[in-house]
């Protein structure tokens, strides 16, 4: 390691992806956000991913992201808390967004790839990231890669990150893996975590199987929701517990993956929060539907949920 | 039709989804595109489909695709003559660039679905297209669908479109089929031609069949190196010499599509204007390889191609 770069401080945890809540013009509600935010941190996370798949971040403009970083920080959010998902299909969008993060104080930062075209080479998204890198030509940035192919459909492969991480050290020390298969996220673990790459899987499904393979947690949807439990597994994660901590996480999970897990997800927090607003999305997509509520949470009482908002 | 619309011009004929140059810091090059415009427009074409899939748009910021606008205008390309593309992942943004359009004269927009969300719904779709049309509320809007699953994996099934047509008549007034299935184009022009809906083949390939069938012309990539001939066809389609024509834009079309097609173009721009800056892309494309160009132009000479630039 290069002695005069900064030691790093490693990213471990359970994340959630927050949420976005909209007003009644569908715009961004930074004053619910703000308040969402502090729950989750008081529920014990490690951190908040803010602007990725699960805040409808691509359904915001860039104007409408910065705004929402600097409300957030501005209503006392620490920035060491925050890791933004500023990865666009624009180069310049990825790389003013994550200028602004870096600059606010959030150097760690979650990228997607370029999404819009399909079939790219390693190559051609090895130059995006080089690119991003160059451009915001700031020491304190982390990248961490955002694979997430069931929806941006472009992913990093073993040999796109092998490139990454022997070019940036210091930089692209982590990744997301929402691939939903398991066995990519032990591939990486297995690559690339003995020098200190640091492995999130994308649901807390798999957040036992990451942490006894060498994954440092998770950034996962059902967070919003649910934080205190998966943190709990996330810090019990060695005891005889475990698995059963494991199995509940489980039973909850499957509620949402029945279901359009955004609209559900916001769906639960209106009812817990008792605060309808909290249903509104964006399009194209949509809100769970009136009748749909009950029978989730009816779904969720069984296994034992609560939501102490 | 309600009378007190104004009446509208239909838009038929050949369009060019023109290619986006870059200077030497991949930043777009406002100079070279007007000339590039104003070449295509001087070879016969209908209009420019600026900002289309072949243009890098979705490589662009919001900002970067306004001033371009406006540059182009302030050069002299005649409002009437663009289609440009105003379709983005998020709803404000698309909204933006919509509404900026319309202002500058642009009043036909040719609009991607919102891709980043995949397996949306039609409901999802028709509401972010209405959302749309309202926001912008302006009567001089029209808009053309971009259909182009293969890229954005988000489409418009005939029950879209026909729930957008019957909800935005004077509105929803045509499309681009770039789906590459000629049976999705007949079945649109099929269903919604008679009503004067306006179908545009995504490619020359299918230019004759897609007249024949009542369709309006084509807005195709490869026109922007092969403009002149791809507009014989479409104005002598009914002669005798149709099909001969057509073979000979398939043997040109052919040696794209064998290619990497956006760098591919970008070369052979940059042949014929001894221009090689002309070659750049954005990540993640990846430009045409050295050694790749001078096959693709002795392969297109085969064919009898020529590019009066």
């Amino acid at each position: 390691m290069d002695s005069t770069q900064p030691s790093r401080e490693r990213l471990t945890g359970v994340f959630a992806p927050v949420l976005t809540p909209f007003d009644g013009n569908l715009a961004p509600d930074a004053r619910r956000l703000a308040r969402h935010c502090k729950w989750l941190l008081s529920q014990g996370l490690r951190g908040l991913a803010v602007f990725g798949t699960t805040s409808e971040a691509n359904s915001l403009s860039v104007d409408e992201r910065e705004s929402l970083l600097e409300a957030l920080l501005g209503s006392g959010i620490p920035p060491g808390s925050l890791l933004p998902g500023t990865g666009c299909s624009a180069l310049t969008d990825t790389v003013r967004l994550t200028r602004a993060a870096v600059r606010a104080g959030c150097a760690s930062v979650l990228v997607l790839p370029p999404f819009y075209y399909k079939a790219v080479t390693d190559e051609g998204l090895f130059r995006s990231f080089a690119e991003l890198i160059e451009r915001v030509g700031d020491s304190r940035l982390r990248v961490y890669l955002y694979h997430i192919p069931p929806i941006a459909q472009v992913g990093f492969s073993l040999g796109l990150v092998e490139r990454l991480v022997a070019a940036y050290p210091d930089t692209v020390v982590g990744m997301k893996d929402s691939s939903g298969d398991i066995a990519n996220t032990r591939a990486m673990i297995d690559a690339f975590a003995k020098d200190g790459f640091e492995v999130f899987s994308g649901s807390e499904r798999f957040l036992l199987e990451t942490l006894k393979r060498g994954g440092v947690g998770c950034i996962t949807a059902t967070a919003n929701v649910n934080p205190a439990a998966i943190d709990r597994l996330y810090r019990e994660w060695r005891s005889p517990e475990a698995e059963s901590l494991q199995s509940r996480l489980n039973a909850v999970r499957n509620a949402f993956e029945k279901r359009p897990a955004i609209p559900a997800l916001k769906a639960v927090v209106a009812h817990y929060a008792k605060d309808p607003a909290w249903r509104a999305v964006r399009p194209p997509l949509l809100e769970l539907g009136a009748g749909e509520t009950a029978p989730l949470v009816d779904e969720l009482r069984e296994t034992g949920f609560e939501m102490p908002l």
